[in-house]
């Protein structure tokens, strides 16, 4: 994994009330605290404003800003994904997968003759 | 990066129809080919699958779902960025820099004498 | 309700399978014999694409589309009530309620000499 | 209209800034004061919590969540509408348009002789 995921997964992991995270102090802490249902709202929220920066990036606004949300996207859905005892280790893996497949795939349709 | 997502990115981005992606044998090709909102649908649209997939592992369902559509959630995220001349790359190093702001606050808040 | 909503939530309902609706002929018969999981995966697109339209409009393009995507995503909004046994009805009489409670909370707010 | 569409419309226009919203005593119009993205965020948290309880739900737990939830989406769709100008009067407008275009579409499939 990339060490700065591995990294965050690690920060992530220690903000469990179950691993002394202070909900005084950490936001991913209090976030965990709050359950399932907290974390699955941020999930909505940053797809949307994901989606917004995007918009505002076609507009003229700060591609950067897309960047940002994204990322946001991103460490959410590695909250949620610690939550339910998995990590974005998982989700790399079953990328990797995919990616594999889709080579397998691609070289069999090349092989069948389909023009390419 | 992470080698897969640095591969996953490569694959994504010789799929763009400038790169010559074959709209016939890619489905990524397509997306590219339909333009931001089919895009920008897909975040909306994994989000939500994602959501509806923890709430199914939390009723007793299959955990390796929640994986899955993360998975989905994350390479359309990929092919967002790429949309817009950026790539989980941008993601990542946005994600470094605010895990080494977190981890200079938390220093700054210990040395402050604030309980743990 | 309104007329409109009403005849609306009949025509939903007739095209339940159980109620003789034909997945042939009718949108809304196949979706209901998709189940659950593809009437909220409607909810969750109609509403990024009410929001992308927002921003359409925004950025000058053409407000008809926001309604659109809003009528949308209120037709949808009903599938899935009816999936659940309820209706537009219900949602109405929940709006009347907290309609209700709201001019009491903003006279007793006013009663209580917070000025206006 | 519906009567309480009508009067929910009414109270949410008198609650922007320009017509004397008050930000300390209003919901509505600190959303307003706040702008678009402020009230789209909400369409996408809206509709992600409409998911969840639809889920929650089906697995035992309380429908009224899920008309509850349902109530804040249309709600929240009535004051990004009324932010544009428009209003649910517009949105029915464009149902019982659709609805009188599936009428004659339906009319002519059975015209054509498609068993029903």
């Amino acid at each position: 994994m990339s060490e700065i995921l591995k990294r965050l997964a690690d920060v992530i992991e220690s903000r469990k009330p179950a691993n002394g995270g202070d909900i005084d102090k950490s936001y991913v802490a209090r976030l965990f605290s709050k359950g399932d249902d907290a974390i699955l709202k941020k999930i909505g929220e940053e797809a949307t404003e994901t989606v917004m920066a995007a918009k505002d990036a076609r507009a003229g606004g700060d591609a950067a800003k897309l960047v940002y949300e994204c990322a946001d996207l991103w460490f959410h859905s590695m909250i949620l994904l610690s939550q339910f005892g998995l990590s974005a280790d998982d989700v790399l893996r079953e990328l990797a997968r995919r990616e594999g497949l889709s080579g397998i795939e691609e070289k069999a349709s090349r092989e069948s003759g389909k023009p390419d």
